[in-house]
């Protein structure tokens, strides 16, 4: 067909690739076309031979590719044939810079992993410089595995929050706010006075979403965590969180005010859809109900909980109390690596066989929480998560040919048991095109790796003595 | 160094390509080398910059680079640098044929798994063509993702040992023998003189190692059962099984039996170091003294069992028992892909939140029980599994650049946490090159994904009727 177009190659020339999308101008409607459309919306709308209209930053529309070509004469197009076209992944939950410690922490508890290497490595080495190194090394593992968004918690959020606009994704950056001195901000007032400052400097980014992050209710007090939600309050963003992550935290709130977690959040009065949850692996049935009563959102993080030991969260009772429940990674010194692939994999592995229940999760809906749920549960339902007329361009295009995927006889069960983030070919992020065929288009790859390299050796060396 | 030498290319040729070696001669050794050796002996070796020198189709030495570069000068070298050097990955239980199967019964209970998807399409599709079909593409997804060794149990296992042959993979490969018509053998009697044939055939050959394979306790009769022990006592064979799989056989068995499956085939006088047991979900802590004193191997499969909701095996306590534990991924119908790095993933992970121990079962026991306790546990334990003097050549190269990879700090924890079957290299077995740079030199991929079209249209039409 003549109006299919190779018309992407100068994108490889490196200079402002990122800014660059099919059409000629920046409102003419382009197609994503000849793939296997599926759509993640609530109908669980499927099209083979289908297509996705993108007119700037948003879906204009989605249908079978011969009526989109028709509706739009002419419009250039990306030849999606033989891959699936589907909606960005959303990574709920994760500590972005932490990659320069991936894996430097394994097989240990709880105590050995924090105070033996996590909090000296990062008190040693976390600083601005750091972050953004992380940050970047992060987002080109999260495009090459098809994320789109990323939940983060951690510090310098206004640094990440710049990486992560600079690599052209999409992110909830949430500053952290704890107890004690964090390696930005050494007290409470200056952490407050950057958060005032952040929330306002990111206020109606396209691609970022500025949010509070109390850590969490063992090491932020009372009146601190009512504070953190009055300025997610004030400025209308979220506030994220841990909460019931952990044995020894449900032991500490009960003991010290005789609830549950979830139910001394809510006693503050600050329990509502502005919070995201991270981990909830201990709510009791009755704070199951005020979860999904307050609609807050869950991330859900089953291969860092099972790698922590840590315990299983409840997620078909929370899925069948209305809650919306996304996927997170966590960081990468917790769960080595940022697929969100092998976490809908073992979502769905997990909950059946603590259940006893090979149906009480499908990959159908292990997709969902890792798109249109995990959407809801960081509270931008109304910007992504599915292939929806009106919803922003974040989607992503999966070969479906591996030796690992092949034969296929299920779109879902393709996605979710067999394919890898390395399957991931393409990635659009608010209409612009950030991966092609595998290369990220935004990064310079080999300015990260020499600076992973240095910070690596760097880490190694500082472990050394203590081995 | 001028040693260094790029001699592979003519490799890609594609004629016989499998039988060459870089050795100019086949007695000649030569070295790979250059990369981190990481042993998995005993001892735990590890050897930056290091080599191992091949000799036909045996490891003749393994240690630094420099050290084997000066005892055997002029030898041809195949470079590793910035590569792991590691024994070949050892998939301890599967049924290659179902690939074609991969996904067609997902989130089904399992009576709609057997009786409703799978019993029905074996009778249908499963005759000779589809078991060469199926294990090629096996074979191609198998050596992509490192691994040298595969234990099967399917039927036609004549065809699957030469296909394997051809493929250039050790395998052992255990014909099945069940109570009821099989899509090869319709009597009992049938099967017994096919695998007669079966195992004579086989004897002595340099890559494959014949088996019997009773199906299970509750599709095998007692004294079936000590007919095919029996069989594989005289040809001095391994008897592979399904033992303590299942809720239901448990009870079958103690209902009948008064005693659980393990003690069950005690009794029979059958339990001995050549039975390899797939999944052992269920031995009682008595049973499990029984395997460890009968020398039992038991092939773990964590991913298909949390699939199934079939439980979760007691792997730590059977380590700690001593009983030789593999890792197997089970057939693809099961659990959808054949990746071992997955599973070693996941046991680590799931042993440690079934336990609440973070440390319970390492990276490093993760790693062993997909090679030296993996050949252990299926008698192959002064063959393969380490990269050891004596042994066969069964080696892998596997990329340590990946971006879910870099930075790290420690080679278990990289491989076994962050190292994808995407990030192998190369593939040597019994000291031929079978992969290359992610590019297998045995089977024509071409030819087996146009088949593999053909089946996956004629198995998709047969399901339609029903959906």
């Amino acid at each position: 067909m003549s109006r299919r177009c190779v018309l992407l190659a100068v994108l490889a020339c490196g200079m402002a690739a990122w800014a660059l999308s099919p059409a000629a101008a920046s409102e003419d409607v382009w197609l994503v076309d000849g793939g296997l459309v599926v759509a993640m919306d609530e109908a669980g709308t499927i099209i083979p031979g289908g297509a996705v209209a993108v007119r700037g930053n948003r879906i204009e529309a989605v249908g079978p590719a011969a009526d989109l070509a028709r509706r739009f004469p002419g419009a250039r197009c990306l030849d999606a044939s033989g891959r699936i076209i589907m909606p960005g992944l959303i990574n709920a939950h994760t500590h972005v810079p932490m990659t320069l410690f991936r894996g430097v922490a394994d097989d240990l508890d709880l105590t050995g992993f924090l105070y033996g290497r996590i909090f000296p490595l990062e008190a040693r080495f976390v600083d601005e410089e750091f972050v953004r190194w992380g940050t970047r090394l992060a987002c080109l593992e999260l495009l090459r595995g098809g994320v789109t968004t990323f939940v983060d918690m951690y510090y310098f959020e206004d640094a990440i929050a710049e990486e992560a606009a600079r690599c052209g994704m999409r992110a909830v950056v949430g500053e952290s706010l704890i107890d004690f001195p964090a390696p930005d901000n050494k007290t409470w007032a200056d952490a407050l006075a950057y958060m005032e400052r952040f929330l306002v400097r990111w206020r109606g980014h396209p691609l970022i979403t500025p949010a509070v992050a109390p850590h969490a209710t063992y090491t932020v007090s009372a009146d601190h965590l009512r504070e953190a939600h009055a300025l997610a309050a004030k400025h209308d963003v979220p506030m994220l969180m841990h909460l019931a992550e952990a044995r020894y935290e449900v032991e500490f709130v009960r003991e010290k005010h005789g609830k549950g977690p979830v139910e001394y959040v809510a006693s503050l009065g600050i329990l509502d859809d502005r919070v995201v949850a991270a981990h909830m692996i201990f709510p009791s049935p009755a704070e199951i109900a005020l979860l999904a009563e307050h609609k807050v959102g869950v991330a859900h993080c089953p291969q860092s909980n099972m790698k922590g030991a840590s315990g299983v969260a409840p997620v078909p009772a929370l899925l069948a109390a209305g809650v919306a429940v996304g996927l997170g990674t966590d960081g990468a010194a917790s769960n080595n690596d940022l697929s969100l692939w092998e976490e809908m994999d073992t979502a769905a592995k997990l909950h059946k066989v603590t259940s006893g229940d090979p149906k009480v999760l499908n990959a159908r809906t292990a997709l969902a929480m890792a798109t249109r749920l995990g959407a809801k549960a960081v509270g931008l339902q109304n910007v992504i998560g599915s292939l929806e007329a009106g919803k922003r361009a974040d989607l992503i295009l999966v070969r479906t040919d591996g030796l690992h995927q092949i034969p296929h006889y299920d779109p879902y069960s393709l996605l979710v048991y067999s394919t890898k983030a390395s399957d991931v070919d393409t990635v659009i992020i608010d209409g612009k095109v950030v991966m092609l065929a595998g290369r990220v288009l935004t990064v310079s790859e080999a300015a990260v790796r020499e600076r992973v390299a240095a910070y690596q050796e760097r880490i190694a060396a500082s472990l050394e003595p203590r081995k």
